[in-house]
């Protein structure tokens, strides 16, 4: 079963904002069985919804549209859809006292405007909306369905769940669906294809598609299966995930929404153990990954972020001759700076980088993107020297996940 | 001159990245003076690339697409345009010797796989890719061109705008368009449109939109006239802007691209002036947003990850008394951080901030949200409190920025 995706809205055209109605809509009907082919973005003009409703229709069984129900006069994806469909206005009564509701929740008068948002083309099975104004419509023509909804995120988000969902699960017969995702660092992603060749067809020749989603964070590869029987499905990729185990099982650090500060967090609660964060280039990030994850503070005892020689000498107790004789960015000064940061904190494990994260600071043996990364525990220290690119920004990312992924190493 | 986007990849059909390129793309689209009509995603496959292609390029005077230039199989885009375009692929030395320098400087071996990358249609015209491995490809159709880049976005975002843009700018006649941006912090939305209610009607009155933006580092106004003359369009906007400056100076920190943390180093700086965090809740991310900014060492001399009570102890002196009488998160407690910060960094100015970010840590009279906030530079204090909501990231992000809003009033 083919769907598509129809987000209407100037404010997407014009990059106001960030479509993102569009892949929680697609993750929604992928888990659903639907093959999503198309996801289109248009304005709020009746001749592009018109346009794109007839077309994305032809193509699909099922199209969701998200924007243009608001009560103002530059949404138009009402009238246009009751041109299209035929019939005329009518009041429904449930969403009026909706509406109705939620003024009186919030202290406001209903005006005129908001009462006719209770107003739908005859030609359309409405859906309640419990947390704004505009119903949703299910329309049919020929055996595809087309289903409105508001743009607003958490609107349209409780709307799917509560009122598409169903409508969806009595009225298509789909495929089961199993999916997993292979999280995956250290192995560049043309190295990873060429590891991956046969296996890659071996999981062809099972129907198991495979997607690569590099990122600075690691290569996420994901398996999808469709068929019929879902644990058949289940069984192929617990094979497919065994094999790939055996092929680049040192690389593989998490599965599915597991990241590598989740993961080292996770490894850290179950050793009863603490972490501290000796940060240079990296400015504070490291710690910033593991502090956005709930429940830091059992393991995370804290980090310095020691950004000039001062404060490596000061606060971490780095030699002051270790730092004219090797540099700031050398093996020396941050295995000074795992010692410091284990005495200061007090914590059973540590974390320190030195880099150049750039665009300046460059000499001579030394370009922008020369990063000395360690970690220790009280017994062992490793530290190893990475040339990342020429972007800050991206030099700072590959740091901090380069050095948990190598304590990760030393945790297992 | 209408433009298009297309972006390429099974990973957004299947929801599982968001797709931040187009938005991108359609605010520089816009920006230079193109009107977007559609933005379109489709699946890594040749059919459906081929037929998005000649369908936006016969709508379109631009289009402009993204992904599927990696170096595995599932990687459509090259073949397909190559085939659609005519040619043969022909090996492109510049892009070569830019693969080969990047493997070299991460120490990597060049593999066949890699090379491949710098094979190109010979019916293209080839932008450089300094930070990837995929070269970007210009085509052309009649009056419409098609731009092919990578979907990695940095490595887009650095081509659209080092190769892309210069080619626009050479190749289209565009209207004028005089955009500016005015950022403001530490006023919501809802009072920002009472207080410039009237303003709207000047400005729409000399045809300028409005647009806000709002987000956890504040509302940027978006400016926008387009016309002929650009002298003219500018001279109506800076009028606005003075307007904009009676109404709500108070609340406006920068312009354009300007950020929080940006103004704050660039007034540091101009002082001569250091800077040192002593953070709790915010976990590194208040260093974090002003490392990430080049040449932030002039400034910047170091933070404090104080997690735990001890830290605050240990490193910045705060009294164990006044950690036991008034908990963590109080006034003292961050009054203390600040004088530490001031004393340990030997710095000019200093950040501290101590709350609750949630979704546990609660207790009576200190709901999930409960931050204190504190600025100082050798002569005074200014400290705050302010309840955020119960979302952990963003009011990590608040926190972080509302201190920084309130560096700078201590800095002006």
């Amino acid at each position: 079963m083919r769907a598509s995706i129809l987000t209407i809205g100037n404010e997407l055209l014009i990059g106001q904002v960030i479509d993102t109605n569009s892949a929680w809509l697609a993750d929604n009907l992928t888990r659903l069985g639907f093959e999503v082919i198309k996801i289109l973005s248009i304005p709020d003009s009746s001749h592009a919804i018109a346009q794109a409703v007839n077309e994305l229709m032809l193509q699909s069984d099922l199209v969701i549209s998200t924007g243009g129900l608001g009560p103002t006069s530059d949404d138009r994806t009402k009238p246009t859809l009751c041109d299209l469909f035929g019939g005329h206005l009518v009041l429904h009564e449930p969403s009026l006292s909706l509406i109705d509701q939620l003024f009186r929740n919030r202290g406001l008068p209903l005006t005129e405007t908001n009462k006719n948002q209770a107003l739908i083309p005859s030609s359309c099975t409405p859906i309640l909306n419990y947390h704004g104004t505009a119903p949703g419509m299910i329309f049919r023509k020929g055996n595809c369905y087309l289903v409105s909804l508001p743009g607003v995120p958490f609107e349209m988000m409780n709307m799917f769940t509560e009122g598409v969902r169903p409508f969806i699960e009595q009225n298509f017969s789909l495929p089961a669906i199993v999916q997993l995702t292979v999280n995956t660092f250290g192995i560049p992603e043309s190295f990873l294809s060429d590891k991956l060749s046969d296996f890659e067809k071996y999981l062809e020749a099972n129907s198991i598609t495979l997607a690569y989603l590099p990122s600075p964070s690691g290569i996420r590869l994901r398996l999808n299966a469709t068929g019929n029987d879902r644990s058949r499905l289940s069984s192929l990729l617990d094979l497919a995930v065994n094999e790939l185990k055996g092929l680049i099982g040192e690389n593989i650090f998490g599965f599915n929404d597991e990241t590598l500060p989740s993961v080292v967090s996770q490894k850290l609660r179950g050793k009863n153990a603490t972490l501290a964060v000796a940060e240079s280039c990296t400015g504070g990030y490291i710690s910033h990954l593991i502090t956005q994850l709930p429940g830091s503070s059992d393991i995370f005892k804290g980090g310095i972020v020691a950004y000039s020689n001062e404060t490596k000498q000061s606060l971490l107790g780095v030699n002051h001759e270790l730092l004219i004789n090797h540099g700031a960015v050398s093996k020396p000064v941050v295995e000074a700076m795992l010692e410091g940061a284990l005495r200061v904190f007090q914590c059973d494990y540590a974390i320190a980088v030195s880099g150049i994260a750039g665009p300046t600071g460059a000499s001579t043996g030394k370009p922008v993107g020369t990063t000395w990364i360690g970690v220790a525990s009280r017994e062992t220290q490793k530290v190893e020297l990475h040339t990342f690119g020429n972007l800050r920004e991206v030099n700072i990312q590959r740091a901090a996940y380069t050095v948990l992924f190598l304590l990760l190493k030393l945790l297992k």
